[in-house]
């Protein structure tokens, strides 16, 4: 039994709870969508559930191949304990095809074959729109070190190689994805936040069917259907 | 005596053209100012000659101490005879202090003292707005290779090491620059374009006064006197 307390902080997609061990809090999932830098709100059916359950199976899944997360167990439907961390201040996106906002940057058509996996850097910071940045802005600014860096890009680089290979068994082709990394006290980098539809593109690699919050983004229907399907899937 | 032949290429300030000898072309430096990729444009009293004279300074300076670039010499008031190479589609961006694009980008005073120096990358292409771009998405689209930006690299932070001092002299902070490389045949990657106030950031290193572009850019006026400024301070 763990007691949830005050909460600490509301982001879009989750709340965090204090617990009564002050390593470890209560990541609270939400229903709640939004899109393009918050401009798009909504509300998608049961989706704090969905994702809880597949973020938790993921974290379960890099957590036994020896990636260091910040994920302990799934409480309940929409509740996770987690060890506490100070979030590292970037959004680490790793794109193994060109879609989204990278493709519309670069002029190139969704689906583009990209000569190496694209890693990259957005600097956490509503205000300003959460700007695209690299190694430098990110040390320059004192987000980050490069050591720091070495570690979180290293990790990356794992997480995509564990995760293509799990949603490949599935039928499911990983596009693209965004990570969180945060500290813990002794300063260690874990992975942190979630995985889910709301962080991912899911292609279908048989017909190329989006399962994932594009079909939010771009109004495509079917979007409670599509996170229920990633879901049936790595369930097996 | 170099012959000058017809018209192989026309960018915003300068102007490409055809020699006797295949692996040598002509620059012309023209009056042309433009700012925010275009949308702003005006003629800058004699700018061709002051960036001329000033470029070819500098790039002397630079191929005496060790850096292989284009040029061979000036020919005349905005003729300069240059190695022809191909131009590769990144503009290479160093930030000694905040300012410009990037301080707005991030939030920051113009200024503000990064805690490393930081290195850019713009995908060259007018239609997309020179995009900000990482290593990895230069490679992803073939723009180069990693071993070729390895060599920018290198080369960059040479430069910068060579120009901070180079303006130091002459009490003048160097702000942050933009350089452009380029392909010999043989494939090697050599400096290229210009390097002057259109190019650079000059900040009077006593008073703080600016002494480049942006006196056009943000209608600070008495632009041609601060080209004027740097070719005096760099002559001696």
């Amino acid at each position: 039994m763990v007691n949830k307390y005050e909460k600490l902080y509301e982001g879009k997609a989750k709340q965090i709870f204090r617990t009564d061990n002050e390593e470890n809090v209560i990541v609270h999932y939400k229903d709640d969508a939004t899109a393009f830098n918050g401009e798009k709100k909504a509300q998608i059916q049961n989706k704090g559930v969905l994702n809880n359950q597949i973020t938790s199976m993921i974290f379960e899944m890099l957590n036994k191949n020896g990636i260091k997360t910040h994920f302990i167990e799934k409480l309940n439907d929409r509740d996770q304990l987690c060890k506490r961390v100070e979030i590292v201040p970037l959004e680490v996106i790793v794109r193994n095809v060109a879609a989204g906002s990278m493709a519309k940057r670069l002029g190139l058509e969704e689906g583009f074959k990209l000569k190496t996996t694209v890693f990259e850097l957005s600097y956490k910071d509503d205000s300003l729109g959460d700007p695209l940045i690299n190694d430098y802005h990110a040390v320059g600014i004192g987000a980050t070190t490069f050591e720091e860096l070495n570690s979180i890009y290293e990790m990356t680089a794992k997480i995509n190689e564990l995760l293509k290979e799990f949603f490949k068994k599935q039928n499911i082709d990983l596009i693209d994805f965004k990570i969180e990394f945060g500290r813990l006290p002794n300063g260690e980098v874990v992975l942190a936040d979630e995985i889910s539809p709301d962080t991912c593109r899911f292609w279908d690699s048989t017909t190329g069917e989006k399962l994932d919050k594009d079909r939010f983004r771009r109004d495509m229907g079917n979007v409670e259907e599509a996170y229920v399907e990633i879901l049936k899937r790595i369930q097996g």
